[in-house]
């Protein structure tokens, strides 16, 4: 399988050159350079004799059909898009381990078909709404959804039109009733299988996550002029609330909370901070401990601002459920691990994937590779071809399991 | 004095409508507004006795002579440029109430005569450089300082020339040989006066104080996918060092210490935080205390850095020693303060002002004026009529008392 890792790799690599912005990586939905990566997926996987389109969402889709008359389906696949100046595996690595997986049969049939679906869409980037392609296999793209418009002023509908699709026919472009699966790669986009010297790792919940921010409301004064005791510094009150943030994350096993972002006024050397916005994000397994994370770290910020005769704001932002990933399936995979020989890790997705949207509708698992360095969303992103070759070792196993037991 | 300060209030709001940008009290070194303020002051002193010119810096200097032949001199007198969009108190109130001091005399001379100067520039803003017109007393406004530019490409010297003045005759501009001493009146602008419910304070000493940026270098990573035991996140290791900077100016009495900006990198919701530039503000009467508390703060952030597995860079950008008034015409000062029938307070000016120039060279002594709702560099800043009563009469005693014992 190494050699075949090499190609998945090198593949990736091609289409990263396929970017709307040249000495970068960036391909939001439906860019121009999308076709370039449609162009090159199709011709792949018609070679393969698999029967391609582009659905009314954008998403390539091939079919692979089983050896019987069966029409029940497994789907893989990832996405397509990109942040902006991204790296080069994120999604895209999950859409051509599926094509390289096909290739692996060697034209082999399988008792239920595979359809590889490239989404066109995941990370929200030109809309500020991700999963366009996933929920369009959905059927939740609704109306709403596709009036939405970007900074360029055309909506998703009009993006649509502009790919040359025709967003009236999006009704078609959800799953077949008769599929039984979807199985996503990706990359883990984080640090925890390299901590751990582990290649791969079983996803088992895709986490929840609230989004919030708090405005510390205090009051401006000099620097030199005001002693500490007639202060309400905004920016203390926001530091020492951080700090507990901080604290309640570590506190609660599996619990991530981030202040990444904070609005300071007047945000001067002399000036005491007169209000503070920070921001809050908030993940984890359990919906009920994420409830009751925020719910103290918004009691500990009145408490705190109480005693130092300052106001807060705050505001939820996000409230999404956690989603888990269906057991049977899941089980599956991680024996086609433990066949492959590599050790079996479960672990929880802190990102939101299309694996999230398709959980909803269809059993689904989804199997993560190692993240040197833990990068993402970066240039220096990679893989290693090892990890790829487990990869489609492991892939190999799961298909013959699913394909035989049909 | 009720009705002589109601006179004062109401030349100090003329005066600020005088002003570079309509609508807002603006008036930055030697714009040219301050003509309009020479103009109006010029007239006012003439009609009084006193000679008036403009030094080649641009200070106002009026002189009431001495009732002798004596050549003796006090200088009473604050600064006329402003910040944007300033209050009408800050600085120009000092001018006016020693012109109101000269007129209150009603003729009467005195065994020394008085200078009034309204300092050209003390803010420094249009430079980034203070003290302008007080350093010129002093002399030590040196070449390299007159090549200082402005964003307008100007330098100060070519600002000098611009408002009609030649910086050749800067050396005319020193403090006369025989000047006995400087009296500032100044608005306090903080909130201790009002606290107290004091309408004076006694300045004792004028701060040192220490600027410096500390750069807490992290590892950004994606909010969702770092477990908490894998961050280096510099946002909450400036965070709990912001806690510590506050505790420490807590335990020194008289400390003050400001974090009132951060630069945070890359500053998102999603992102935890890889680098946060944070500045330092530290003042302190004693500079010894003050050296002390940067010093812990420094080793406490190389400490809690090295637990979090981050590096810090450290900038010094200023270490200005504390300025202590002279104590026998301070004394004078309380005495005069205490005959009007005023509580005596002795405080320390938590800003700088144009008497820590001047006390290089001079026996100086300062005289606050409580600051309603500690505003200043604000539209809302304002005086009571009653406390500028208290600094009329005050002064006068003030006045009586050294003009009578030379």
């Amino acid at each position: 399988m190494e050699q075949c890792a090499q190609q998945v790799i090198a593949l990736c690599r091609k289409l990263a050159g396929f970017t709307e912005e040249p000495g970068h990586i960036t391909r939001t939905f439906l860019s121009p350079p999308m076709h370039q990566v449609h162009a090159e997926l199709r011709s792949r996987m018609e070679r393969l004799g698999m029967a391609v389109f582009t659905d009314a969402a954008g998403n390539l889709r091939g079919y692979y059909p089983a050896k019987s008359s069966s029409s029940l389906r497994l789907i893989m696949g990832s996405h397509l898009d990109t942040v902006p100046r991204a790296g080069a595996f994120d999604g895209v690595l999950g859409v051509v381990l599926g094509i390289a997986l096909v290739e692996a049969l060697q034209g082999k049939r399988l008792s239920l078909g595979l359809e590889i679906i490239g989404f066109s869409e995941e990370e929200g980037v030109r809309f500020a709404f991700p999963f366009i392609g996933s929920r369009a296999l959905a059927g939740t793209l609704d109306a709403p959804a596709l009036e939405r418009r970007g900074p360029d002023g055309l909506s998703i509908a009009d993006a649509i039109r502009a790919f040359g699709l025709d967003p009236a026919h999006l009704p078609a472009a959800k799953l077949a009733e008769e599929t039984v699966g979807y199985l996503e790669f990706h990359i883990e986009q984080g640090p925890v299988l390299e901590g751990l010297n582990y290649p791969l790792g079983i996803v088992e919940h895709i986490v929840g996550q609230s989004r919030a921010s708090i405005c510390f409301i205090g009051k401006a004064g000099h620097a030199g002029t005001t002693p500490m005791k007639l202060r309400h510094d905004a920016l203390a009150a926001a530091a020492q609330w951080i700090t507990l943030v901080e604290a309640e994350a570590h506190k609660v096993p599996g619990l991530v909370a981030t202040v990444g972002c904070l609005e300071i006024e007047p945000n001067a050397t002399n000036v005491i901070a007169g209000s503070v916005r920070a921001s809050l994000d908030v993940r984890h397994a359990r919906d009920q401990l994420r409830h009751r994370a925020v719910d103290r770290l918004l009691d500990v910020a009145k408490q705190l601002a109480n005693d130092r005769g300052l106001s807060i704001e705050w505001t939820q932002h996000l409230d999404q459920p956690a989603t888990a990933m269906n057991p049977a399936i899941t089980k599956k995979l991680s024996d086609a691990v433990m066949a492959a020989g590599y050790p079996v890790h479960p672990m929880v997705s802190g990102a939101g994937h299309d694996a999230m949207i398709l959980a909803e509708q269809v059993p689904t698992a989804m199997l993560f590779l190692r993240s040197p360095g833990g990068i993402s969303h970066h240039p220096d992103e990679t893989v290693l071809a090892t990890d790829v070759a487990a990869a489609l070792t492991s892939g190999m196993n799961f298909l013959n399991a699913i394909g035989e037991t049909r």
